[in-house]
């Protein structure tokens, strides 16, 4: 398959291609957490419910959080705006955080790794509420200033699969609440 | 809050604003189905799970798929393109399509609805197969030819909430399997 240029609005089916490079991405908020560094932010949402953060709306779009406080748990959909590069697509194969000690890697589309080739965050938030322009919530994994591109509310209907699926290489590993990327850093030798 | 310019790129905190309009957003593939129209499409993939669909992976990211066959489930997100108005924000509330026959609003960032500042589709697939390029799954709601922006696996300890979460609005209607858009028109009265 090769790529082409991409409009933002067809009624054709898309093809194949890069999208439009005119493409405006608004920013609906931003979220407020504690971390300024990302090898110190943890992992996961779901690892670090113990900590809250703030997700600050903007006024224009402040209408359309009408009903999301009667959700406990929503899709916080970020630009990981820190790891952008632009025109260039990061490595394919990587060694994701969890797999740092035994230096395995992982196709990037098998990981949650944040490196990807759209930087697009997906953290399953708990909802504590929402007032005015300001969503409290808990599970952060975001660094300070990351700006929000979209929210979902969590439908379990829709989110959750029957049973215990398979969860490929996460299964293997072990996961520790609150861990960090640095934390997963490959041990060196004593000595 | 108000918007300001956004860098695709930056070390620093976000503040407020939108982003760049020169961002490039990489297609990495293109979903295959049997629907051409919206209206006709089912709302959610969870509750089509019957029905499958192939994703096309470009030649270029392919190598991004290892280890991906491992997983059942995946986050399958998309450009819903169909749907994307350049420069113009949709209606912050709206009636999503289970409340058409009670017409009643809600916010956007309280529906799953496909209309949003950022038209970004979220679709929990279940994997039945990853060869070459082709990604065959279960669970079809995007019309066929969607690009598709990114595709991550599903990890039950981070993407399963706790527990029986409030699901607001979604908590007090009737989700039938496979339902379209165009089977929740209001109905109108006879004769």
């Amino acid at each position: 398959m090769q790529l082409a240029a991409f409009p933002r609005r067809s009624a054709e089916p898309w093809h194949h291609g890069r999208m439009d490079p005119n493409i405006p991405l608004p920013v609906i908020g931003v979220v407020h957490t504690s971390y300024a560094e990302l090898e110190a932010t943890p992992i996961q949402a779901g690892l670090n419910r113990a900590e809250h953060g703030t997700i600050e709306i903007a006024d224009r779009y402040q209408e359309g959080l009408d009903g999301l406080a009667e959700f406990d748990y929503a899709w916080l959909v970020t630009w990981l705006h820190r790891l952008a590069e632009p025109g260039t697509d990061p490595p394919l194969r990587h060694v994701p955080f969890l797999l740092r000690s035994q230096q395995r890697t992982k196709g990037i589309f098998a990981t949650r790794g944040p490196k990807r080739p759209n930087p697009i965050g997906l953290s399953l938030i708990q909802i504590l509420d929402v007032a005015g322009p300001a969503i409290r919530f808990a599970g952060v994994d975001l660094v300070d200033g990351t700006p929000v591109i979209d929210l979902k509310p969590y439908v379990t209907r829709f989110d959750r699969p029957a049973g215990e699926p398979r969860c490929g290489w996460f299964d293997e590993v072990t996961i520790r609440d609150g861990v960090t990327a640095e934390q997963l850093a490959p041990r060196r030798p004593l000595g």
